[in-house]
């Protein structure tokens, strides 16, 4: 780096003796290319883009770079320059973990928009960066452009946060819309969403919850300081929400959405007004330590809330401390220039930590909860049945049985006999005795298809 | 500031090797406590209070503060003390300017959540503290426990931002709220405001949106890099907005806010699909350089609109970039604790620097835009008259004269004669025509009162 006394033409890194800071990107897709593109149309003064590494490169040459750039497929030609900043916009675990702990190694920081790496392994690789007198930032990581992140570790910093819940997985929400708005089966939604690119050819990785846990289980990691594993939180498929399920939702005074929720119950928590899910004793195998309620799953919202009016492939996070009440961070969750401000925003703060030679470490002094997705909550079970008398009278016997009770039965009329569908709500209780009492209903013989079972949030 | 190995409980504040922090909190009324609780009950450990200063400091001393905190009434004895931060939360803009000048001069750097003080003179106080190699922050000046200076400031410091719009002022947001839901006059609802403690006894920097204004001020500074006097964009007050108005606002599918905008149009933004107001030279006297849309004020708001569904005291602020799009910041605009978590935010933010010895300015490099806040925009035009025959066809003849086309005419019925309210709705035209309209309209002599212009964002 070296040093200068110009000052940037946005004021964004306004550090007195800025110095300049060397950029690499190892990836030159979508969302690389508006990194670069970013880079160069700013004209920020201290940030030099110096290497674009990607594979065939000669067809991804382009002639709006500067001709200074050093395009190439070697990561050695990256690792072993004066780069100060490795900017990781490829994806995929391998090669990139290696790469990242090389670049690490090598003296340099990393910028990366990576989640499945984040949630996989992040612990490991900021401690890694600290190691080394770097940093790793992975503010694209969760939600795109949203800068949640930064909001969760610098603008909240001061409160304590105890819930994070939100609809981080554009993909999904875009096909929930399409369902509720033109009354489509699932299928014709991803169909259509495949063909506009809203979802990939295998689109299991955002319809099963997948992408949004990972995203969930850093969000988790970055505010509410606990140390998950993606694995160790449920995820549930949003392939069986038919658009009649929208009707009923309605009828409800809610809609339905995949929604990330993680919210941390610790046994010093000092909020007794806190609406959280009952603790007792056995459910909690290490009684004194923390518990961790965290799910991705379709679910019911109020009309009302600002989740139930999040549109198309939005983005929102609502985060809820003990002090500030509920923060809402929205915007484009994804799209290669809103995913691109937020890699050039991490490249700018990792420049002014650079500059002033500061060792700035990621989220260390975690707790490690134990996760569980048993939420006690009100639950939405739909039924699609052949009809004949004494069904209602089966299924809350069962429910009865349980202990669970019944909050209303709604039935829409002119369906045929065949292929009835049909709601029972449920009064608040646990998900666990939900599922249990559903392992005997599943067996009854007038159920066309298992039934659907949804939180009420 | 002593060195120190341990790092903070929250991990908050995670830079190895971690020094102590010494902070004095100037002010121990709501916000103040607040602070002080927060930085109690967290033990954050490289963080200590050494310092309370208030006004007849014995009536306020309280027994939940570490007995080593110094309670005193004398400025000197924290600026000739080790405190590293000093926290300002007294408000007022003197003796406030004075003692951060004072303090920023003998080396400590300071957090205030002084809005008036920052839109004021945040400038020359940003630049003596840069000289003395100190910081000054002042994120919960704006917006309460809403991270959105930080958010503008680093989450979308990747981004070229050109337009800030929000609801800022939690009181006006009450009051226009209990205007709709209740059917009842402004007056009713300041009285249950002021008796409810969300408007002040003197309510006229809130209902006159000169506090939003100076917010907006800030957030022009911070976002769009834009120096800008608060006395400079212009106010308007929600006084004359009567309930009579939701009812012809929601006809329109609207509803009433107060909305501060500002919006920058720079000779060589890169946007050509950019739908902002027209530019004609005679309305730019510098013409070369740039224009800054900027006005608080009671608007219509689509009801589909974030900015709509925002309730009681809540603040929203939308920013929108070049390459991002809109991202959206909500939450607790006001309240103590709220507040207090954007001020511990703010501290937590400079100790890190402290640590690393690092010297961040604030928002350099700034333009000095031309402010205007003549917008191109539909217009809602609602009359009360003393009804007679020719009305209509008076205002339609002199609109039409300066040019202006009348969207719509809408009157709701049953009303009476000799207080006759309807609606006139403008086609997009600048607002200064309207104005210009308003002039000759204000003087026929079936008006019962001024017309009420509004425009519809």
């Amino acid at each position: 780096m070296t040093r200068t006394s110009e000052l940037d033409s946005t004021g964004n890194s306004a550090v007195v003796g800025a110095k300049n800071c060397n950029v690499a990107l190892l990836g030159f897709g979508t969302v690389g290319s508006s990194v670069a593109r970013i880079l160069c149309e700013r004209a920020i003064t201290h940030l030099r883009l110096t290497h674009v590494l990607n594979r065939n490169v000669a067809r991804k040459k382009v002639d709006w770079l500067p001709s200074l750039v050093q395009w190439t497929e070697n990561i050695d030609d990256v690792l072993s320059s004066d780069v100060d900043i490795v900017v990781e916009v490829m994806g995929g675990l391998q090669p990139t973990e290696d790469w990242i702990r090389r670049a690490l190694a090598s003296g340099k920081s990393v910028v990366t928009a990576n989640k499945q790496l984040i949630a996989h392994c992040g612990p490991e690789l900021i401690d890694l960066a600290q190691r080394m007198k770097q940093q790793i930032q992975f503010g694209a990581s969760v939600a795109g452009g949203v800068p949640v992140i930064s909001g969760l570790h610098e603008g909240l910093a001061g409160d304590e946060l105890f819930k994070i819940c939100g609809i981080l997985n554009g993909t999904c929400n875009y096909i929930l819309s399409q369902i509720e708005s033109n009354g489509i089966p699932f299928a014709t939604a991803l169909r259509e969403a495949q063909k506009l690119g809203f979802a990939e050819a295998d689109p299991t990785e955002d319809i099963e919850g997948l992408d949004a846990r990972a995203k969930l289980a850093i969000l988790t990691r970055v505010g509410l300081h606990c140390n998950v594993r993606p694995e160790s939180i449920v995820a549930r498929s949003i392939a069986a929400i038919d658009s009649v399920d929208f009707e009923y939702a309605n009828q409800l005074g809610c809609t339905i959405r995949q929604i990330s929720w993680a919210e941390l119950r610790t046994p010093e928590l000092r909020t007794p007004e806190l609406k959280t899910p009952e603790l007792k004793p056995e459910s909690n195998p290490t009684s004194k330590g923390d518990l961790l309620f965290a799910a991705v799953q379709p679910a019911l919202v109020e009309l009302s809330s600002p989740l139930a009016r999040v549109e198309g492939s939005q983005n929102l996070v609502v985060a809820t401390g003990t002090y500030g009440g509920e923060t809402v961070f929205g915007g484009h969750g994804a799209g290669g220039n809103p995913t691109a401000v937020a890699v050039v925003s991490d490249i700018l703060a990792v420049a002014r930590s650079k500059q002033a030679g500061m060792n700035y470490a990621g989220q260390p002094a975690e707790k490690t909860p134990t996760v569980t997705a048993d939420f006690t909550a009100k639950h939405y079970l739909r039924f699609l049945v052949k009809d004949r008398p004494g069904i209602i009278a089966s299924l809350a016997t069962i429910l009865s049985e349980c202990g669970i009770n019944i909050d209303s039965v709604l039935q829409k009329p002119n369906c045929p006999k065949s292929h009835l569908p049909f709601l029972i709500t449920l009064e608040e209780c646990k998900a666990s005795l939900v599922e249990q009492a559903l392992q005997q209903i599943n067996s009854l013989d007038f159920l066309v298809q298992p039934c659907l079972h949804l939180p009420i949030l």
